[in-house]
């Protein structure tokens, strides 16, 4: 079974060429860089998904069995709203297009984001048909893309599927994403940098979940999910971010300043929990990472 | 006070062009085509929006003191998915981009649509701060530019508003549209032609208001919304369109018979009712044209 991966080199597609490569499966990725370390030449197709008429013979020529759509532009990553809706929204439409097209019946897994439901305090975990309320110029255009892609599976009959994954951290991460970005601060203090670690809020709570573990739950996603549905990813357990810091700090064994950094600094907000449930029972996932090994591969890889 | 209209030789753009200028605004056309009649090429910006570039230094020089945003492809005009969301939401992006690089304090109204609120049925009317719920291509580009405007709002303090107006008729508008085609079908048989009206499903209820009051509503917002809010729009007078139909074939004076098309016909849906109350309340906006005033203008013009 041949999956086109998206967005190859990025952090999580890097991960996500790990799992189905280890699990059997022929891996084909496309990104708008040069081939990931691990991919030879010919199972990668360098592409910019802005490009339509690209897309179109990319995607006809390669005839994938099953796609996992990663590429864009990540969170954290800046970009004015023209190009977020570009990259986001229009590139992904480009993708699901070109699968229209070519008439596939390959799985396609649209990668969405838990930001979909917005930052505002709900009184139970959130399931996956409750309303979405996007809250940034990221969030709402990964909620186009998603219900675009969910119209594309009830409208035209595409094997569509969507998932909403919570942050998610691991080794290879920008260090524009804070755990990353302590964890940079942390490698260098005990390699010998002056002690002081910047940070933003760290009274801020997040559902950290190990990337591999996320990489998990899309590779039985495109095995065992229903189609036409979207899915909520999270570990379920929410962490203080200052908490993470100390944990950090011990296992890199340093014991630095912590200064807060204003450029870094954003309001106490309250990250939404998702309910997992549907996700579980359709595929049996379960998180198998513990922060703590999550937290040592990070520095290990930094 | 100078508004710029975008969006001018479109079905509403003349009326709200007229709306306007009756009402002693000094107005500035854009759109991609031709200047319409009744504007002086010198009040005619030609222009794409989808053009970034262009309409930044356009709005820069133009510096208009308020802006209605219409421009864009209409709910029946068809186009594929990418062309909609390069149009109706990136296009739409770019024009408020552009105020916002121009550090303009122009009230800013975006004509989106009640289609973002989706066709489910729901027990009571829709107020804006309901869920939005989107269910085709169109609605879901308008839905993502409707949350994109008010986030400029919240977010950099730009004087928007947006307009959630519901299907709307009169004198101009493309035979895409039922009661257009109702119409122009009318009017031959009137003047001889063989005395047979295709039609879609008529017992689908609309409420169909006047797109002269729909244009009012629009000035109106422009003196007395407020910023940063939604607002919907709509007569409150849902209508059979079969007995649409009867009324024009009544003013017409024929008495054709009805034919079935496959093509035109939709399944029964369930047209969400808005509550305009916030409308009301703001502007002391009322519907003014009966209907049969409104078809009777839509023939003589036909």
């Amino acid at each position: 079974m041949r999956v086109l991966v998206t967005g190859a080199c990025g952090f999580v597609g890097k991960h996500v060429l790990t799992e189905l490569a280890s699990t059997g499966y022929e891996v084909i990725g496309m990104d708008i860089g040069t081939p990931p370390a691990g991919l030879s030449p010919d199972h990668f197709i360098p592409a910019n998904i802005t490009d339509a008429a690209f897309m179109i013979q990319a995607i006809a020529n390669l005839a994938p069995d099953a796609c996992i759509h990663l590429a864009g532009l990540a969170f954290a990553g800046g970009g004015n709203p023209q190009t977020i809706l570009n990259i986001n929204l229009v590139g992904a439409t480009n993708v699901l297009e070109a699968f229209k097209l070519a008439h596939s019946k390959a799985r396609i897994l649209f990668v969405s984001s838990a930001h979909v439901y917005g930052m505002k305090t709900r009184s139970t975990p959130i399931k996956e048909d409750d309303p979405l309320n996007p809250d940034t110029f990221y969030s709402i255009a990964k909620m186009a893309a998603d219900r675009i892609f969910l119209l594309y599976a009830e409208q035209f009959g595409l094997d569509v599927m969507v998932a909403r994954p919570q942050n998610h951290i691991g080794p290879g991460q920008s260090p524009q994403f804070a755990i990353s970005s302590f964890a940079r601060q942390a490698k260098a203090i005990s390699k010998g940098a002056y002690p002081v670690i910047k940070v933003g809020n760290l009274d801020n709570r997040r559902d950290l979940t190990d990337v591999r573990d996320i990489a998990k739950a899309y590779r039985l996603l495109l095995e065992r999910g229903q189609t036409g549905k979207p899915y909520n990813i999270a570990s379920g357990r929410e962490v203080r971010i200052g908490d993470v810091l100390d944990s950090l700090c011990t296992l890199a064994g340093i014991r630095p300043q912590i200064v807060r950094d204003e450029a870094l600094y954003r309001p106490l907000d309250h990250n939404p929990i998702l309910d997992t449930t549907r996700l579980r029972q359709d595929t049996g996932w379960e998180p198998t990472f513990p922060l703590e090994q999550t937290l040592t591969d990070i520095l290990a890889n930094t």
